[in-house]
């Protein structure tokens, strides 16, 4: 079926929420192009939130193309890493906003990944109570997942994303050259969340990934392209029906649940998000098969999947005495947990996901054949 | 005209945001009656946040009506003061709601004045991207105002609830009898806000206060819950028509130019947020008159009623080298500048009020003349 990718348009990928609606760009070349901000809202000054990482390879280039259209241009440069995902660093965003002197009508973009895309956009709602804001996401994980669809937020030392706003972009533009710079291990954890849209929305795409997964390893531009489009279409449609995640949006976090327990559970930032969800994924899947969802060989399939995109589809032990109560305490903390009852993202093998609840026993038996070597 | 006072009626005001109306419910011995939390939210937890103050007088009473309806009902209690309207006091209701286990459905109870309802705001606002929350205002100030129209937010040492959210509250419940222990100087405080909504929207309201002052200062109940009702309803109205502060709302910050530069520069906390208005008011009519809407006999008529509703009508020198400087430059980072230029609500002198900016020189000569003794 999409053994052969379609050529990628450049048309954007509209998010239709109402008056909150906006667009995504996708290309080559967008960074330094004054189109990409045309319309944007007008304002005295611009405010770019980057990180350390990303500075040296892309602000100036950004900075520059914001001069044509902001009489003031300011700049605050955070340090890199899950880690700094904290109250403290998006201080720094709001100290460099007030010393500025950036009024209701500054506009922040966020340069860089994940945390960066969240961080800002958390400012941004935050800041006077909120200001305008625009997503330029530089990793492939970014692109296709945390700059789309307004949850924006920073961690707690008890729960990760446990503060934050949903509160929308006027646009998000992915530059398809800033993934030439991006570390191996990152790309990898992109295709995470890439392959994630395959069993939760769309059987054809997860055939087309697997076709072509060596073709993205090696960044050809084309299927790059193709893959965040999709991505991208997937979420907006997603997202277009659940804003505020009251239901559909939830299957968004296939593999995050266990993924979240991963990521607190090794201490932020010890594993990527992307390779928490890999093998959260995995994870997923198993408890599905026990559930009766879906069959061996589609566990089997999708850890295959995974595995070759360069992701860990083993999980870690996180209590050498108590792993499945360490696993379970730590996922009770999440934010999709009612009434202290872990919801799951579970896929059916045809595209398709539901939320629900497990048996802790069920559970417990997943994450002990998954921690084993 | 409004000379003798109306009979306070029970029926609640209504606040007209679409899907996020609520309403006002003014009355006395609210807070022990169960109709007053019939129809809210249901969930496993509710968490009560409430000061070192009101806690020993009002926060049993509270936790015990609730208990009828939520199965846990947690607590937390802040320091009292502006000066904890910071981070780390909004970091311990975070720290609370993750260690007592609270979930997305989770009803936050903001138990105290204007501190306490900011802060629980902006917390049920930011915790997991949004929880419900019921204002429960035990001051005057926060009755008539702050509890109202979803302003929430903390401060920023740069300056004063610059970071914060638009975020209404599910119901507010204002208690009258919580006023027979608010000391003398919060009441005053609390009359400055009351006494705003006069010259800005309702002359006849202006008189009836004028006539009612002293069974004000004295605490007569009747005519409190006019006072509040009315209050209440010019605010409703006015945020009915501009949740986010785009245009009308504006008028609402009457006084509150003059009144943030007057607190950033004592220090928060050194005068009372309604003291500081009460002043600012009296500035806000000075400059109205240099700029020719109203006479020299409106401004004096505004300032004895500020002073005797026992509010300060001198302001404070905030800088003995260049006071009129140092009052400029701290309303320049108030967040109604637009562009470097400081929007000042005017008032004409029929129960209007306009915003607008105002040249420096005449701006100066007002500070000079309201700080002389």
């Amino acid at each position: 079926m999409h053994e052969t990718t379609p050529s990628a348009t450049l048309s954007p990928v509209e998010i239709h929420l109402g008056e909150r609606s906006y667009n995504i760009v996708i290309g080559g070349g967008l960074l330094g192009s004054l189109d990409s901000y045309a319309g944007l809202p007008h304002a005295k000054t611009a405010l770019i939130v980057t990180n350390e990482t990303v500075a040296p390879l892309y602000l100036q280039t950004l900075a520059d193309a914001l001069k044509g259209q902001y009489p003031v241009v300011g700049q605050v440069v955070l340090p890199d890493g899950e880690v700094y995902k904290t109250w403290a660093t998006l201080n720094l965003i709001f100290d460099a906003l007030l010393e500025q002197g950036c009024d209701r009508r500054t506009v922040l973009f966020a340069l860089g990944g994940g945390v960066v895309g969240d961080m800002t956009g958390f400012a941004a709602a935050s800041y006077m109570r909120g200001v305008p804001f625009v997503q330029v996401p530089t990793t492939l994980l970014a692109q296709v997942d945390s700059s789309v669809g307004g949850k924006t937020g920073i961690n707690h030392p008890l729960g990760k994303n446990m503060i934050g706003a949903f509160y929308q972009p006027q646009r998000v533009i992915c530059d398809l050259d800033t993934l030439k710079t991006l570390p191996e291990r990152e790309l990898s954890a992109g295709l995470a969340e890439v392959i994630k849209y395959g069993p939760i929305a769309d059987a054809v795409f997860l055939d087309w990934i697997e076709s072509n997964l060596d073709k993205l390893r090696a960044r050809d531009p084309v299927a790059l392209a193709f893959a965040i489009r999709r991505s991208c279409e997937i979420k907006a449609h997603v997202v277009g029906a659940d804003e505020r995640e009251a239901g559909l949006r939830a299957i968004l976090n296939f593999g995050h649940t266990f993924g979240h327990a991963i990521e607190a559970g090794m201490g932020y930032g010890q594993w990527l998000h992307g390779e928490a969800v890999g093998c959260g994924m995995v994870m997923a899947a198993r408890l599905s098969q026990r559930l009766g969802l879906i069959d061996a060989a589609y566990v089997d399939r999708l850890t295959r999947l995974i595995e070759r995109a360069g992701l860990p589809v083993v999980a870690p032990v996180l209590d050498a005495l108590d792993n499945a109560g360490r696993y379970l305490a730590l996922m009770r903390v999440d934010k999709k947990v009612e009434a202290g009852e872990i919801k799951f993202v579970l896929i059916d093998g045809s595209g398709r996901a539901i939320v629900r609840s497990a048996p802790d026993s069920v559970v417990t038996e997943v994450i002990q054949a998954s921690c084993r070597q």
